[in-house]
């Protein structure tokens, strides 16, 4: 599913955030302040950043948070509070409201995903209240050099942890078809472990990384488990985010241990090939529609056709990449739907196809979009037999 | 800051859901299907569940959600394409009321942190959204067998973590009031490090874990940095996930190496009692107001005043519990607000005292509510000094 399109232009307004700084990338972006309980933010026309602080987090919102003012909390309930004869417990949106009114700010822009409790809390008070589509702050598309460094780092352990699932799988025996290390099976669940202990190491944390074998990778979703097979494509889909940084890379590669077969073989340069054309494309300005739309022309023009058989999909039915940051996955994305790439962009090009019989071959990378072209983050090779 | 308060008890009426599952925990409780991207799930006043999936899930949803049928996203998206001569991409807010219109829904509660744009939009389309006050289902604070089960086993994941983190600071040399391993200072750093090790070598994720020493400790969002001091209480406050099973554990030791002088005992000694307290107290009907006070009057009546000095809080100035599972922080509170424990209801119980010079001391464990009391699921030892 995807989020509401774009109706028009964002007038400048003031904005209003309530959410976790954990779980909220725009909030992170604009403070630099992590905190598990939701938190008050609002950032001026002008561009005056504020926070309203539980007593909980106060103290270290002042001394950390990238922004002109913290209030307390606290200190608005207890208005909100004096005002009134019953003794319940306010509203946060009441509360709130006392602090907009403080403000003069009757009139906001929130997040697509802003709660709506509040908002009708909110909106019952007299504030006015209109959602920004997706994304609430275009900027974050366009990375600054320090966020770019700290792509760069995630990127290089996610290749260092992939290195090792390779080698594992390298390193593997074939007996009856199925892959073998120390004499028991090698299982999907393995290399994922590999793959998870070797990011811990440098600091990343990965969750339901992908290692499909054959069938299994023909649904891109689908985490893989059990016993290895040998000459069947293994679609390892590697996404961690750095524990310090908060940003994450996105990174996938297919491999063979043992022959790939001839269909395999060409399924495998066609998605290479995908990617040239996207690399060949990838521009300030350039339109990602079109990337998208040349590669599902090569992939036909080769012979692999993307439609219905069984009632599933096969071919090449995702988009061609999306944005890396803060978030695994945001702005902008590069598939079916117009989208104009700016140099500073940091986006996957991850073409795939997927057959029941054969499996699935994905080769993701992250390139940085420049003003005359794009430079590949991923040095990782992309060798199908290993 | 917190939700806002229940206004009225739910009637029963269908409910609709918009989110990941990777991060709505109501919607995971509900369908045990895990997906990156937002789904639609709707259960109807009859119970009977049902998920609009995006083709990328649609086969996933089937096999694996715990639902009475799986709807394809596209399709109804093709259907609203359909109806309008533009080629605008149908907004998501069409394609779900298209989706509830054939289910003959068009009165529908949604949790408090509904997204305000789908909201906005399902209500301009004539559905009648309510928001119903979190907990959204309150039956999820009453944990049945296997999640019981599931809780314990994270829990005896941390204390194992736990144990290894004390062992490392009890190994500790004192070096001019410093703690020393190895020749090198032992840092908050080396320890969380220890901590997030163990747990990940038995599959739990933490992240954030505190370890803080000294002043650092007063402020009990403080993660704790530097190298930690002799004589002087180190707050571990640890709250992993198990990744398997999705529950979490909170627990919480305050340790001293060397000597924790007379003050510093009498503040340890108050909050094992304080925690005593609340022990007795808990069991099913019980009004966690009332423990919260009763902890309280305990502090005050030991001469641990609570109140602002310096414009910092100091004393014990959060709240007394909160329930655990698959969200960290869930129903029920046991805070300054009414709320009646249920058997079943996993909580914890972490009094704390906090004051600058003396620093922090906290001792958190969980517990089970049954009929006439409550089982501790945490075991580990609560020695002051190591």
């Amino acid at each position: 599913m995807h989020g509401e399109s774009r109706t028009r232009a964002a007038r400048p307004s003031a904005i209003l955030i309530i959410d976790s700084p954990e779980k909220n990338a725009d909030l992170y972006y604009r403070t630099h302040f992590l905190a598990p309980d939701p938190i008050v933010f609002v950032e001026t026309k002008e561009g005056r950043r504020l926070l309203l602080a539980s007593d909980l987090e106060f103290g270290r919102a002042r001394s950390q948070a990238d922004v002109d003012r913290v209030a307390r909390y606290a200190l608005y309930a207890r208005r909100v509070a004096r005002l009134r004869k019953d003794k319940r417990r306010p509203e946060a949106s009441e509360v709130v409201a006392a602090f907009l009114s403080d403000l003069r700010l009757r009139r906001l822009a929130v997040p697509a995903r802003f709660p709506l409790r509040l908002a009708d809390g909110l909106r019952a008070l007299g504030v006015r209240l209109e959602t920004r589509p997706d994304p609430l702050f275009p900027d974050r598309a366009v990375k600054r050099p320090f966020e770019i460094a700290a792509i760069r780092e995630v990127v290089r352990s996610t290749e260092e942890a992939l290195g090792a699932a390779v080698a594992a799988i390298r390193r593997a025996r074939i007996r009856r078809g199925r892959l073998v290390s120390r004499g028991s099976p090698l299982t999907a669940e393995d290399v994922r472990g590999i793959l998870h202990r070797a990011l811990f190491d440098r600091g990343c944390i990965a969750e339901r990384t992908i290692v499909a074998g054959g069938n299994q990778g023909v649904d891109p979703h689908d985490e893989g488990s059990g016993p290895l097979l040998a000459n069947a494509p293994i679609i390892m889909d590697v996404f961690p985010r750095s524990v310090r940084t908060r940003y994450h890379a996105d990174m996938t590669r297919t491999v063979v241990r043992g022959r790939a077969s001839p269909r395999l073989r060409a399924m495998h340069a066609a998605v290479r090939e995908g990617q040239e054309i996207a690399f060949a494309r990838i521009r300030d300005g350039a339109d990602g529609k079109a990337i998208h739309e040349a590669i599902q022309s090569h992939f036909r023009s080769e012979g692999f056709r993307t439609g219905k058989r069984g009632g599933r999909m096969e071919g090449f039915f995702h988009g061609t990449g999306h944005g890396v940051g803060l978030e695994l996955h945001e702005a902008p994305s590069i598939s079916g739907f117009p989208c104009v790439l700016r140099a500073g962009n940091v986006v996957t090009v991850e073409p795939g196809l997927y057959y029941r019989g054969l499996g699935g071959v994905r080769i993701e990378d992250m390139v940085l979009v420049t003003r005359r072209g794009c430079e590949n983050l991923t040095g990782f090779p992309k060798d199908l037999e290993v």
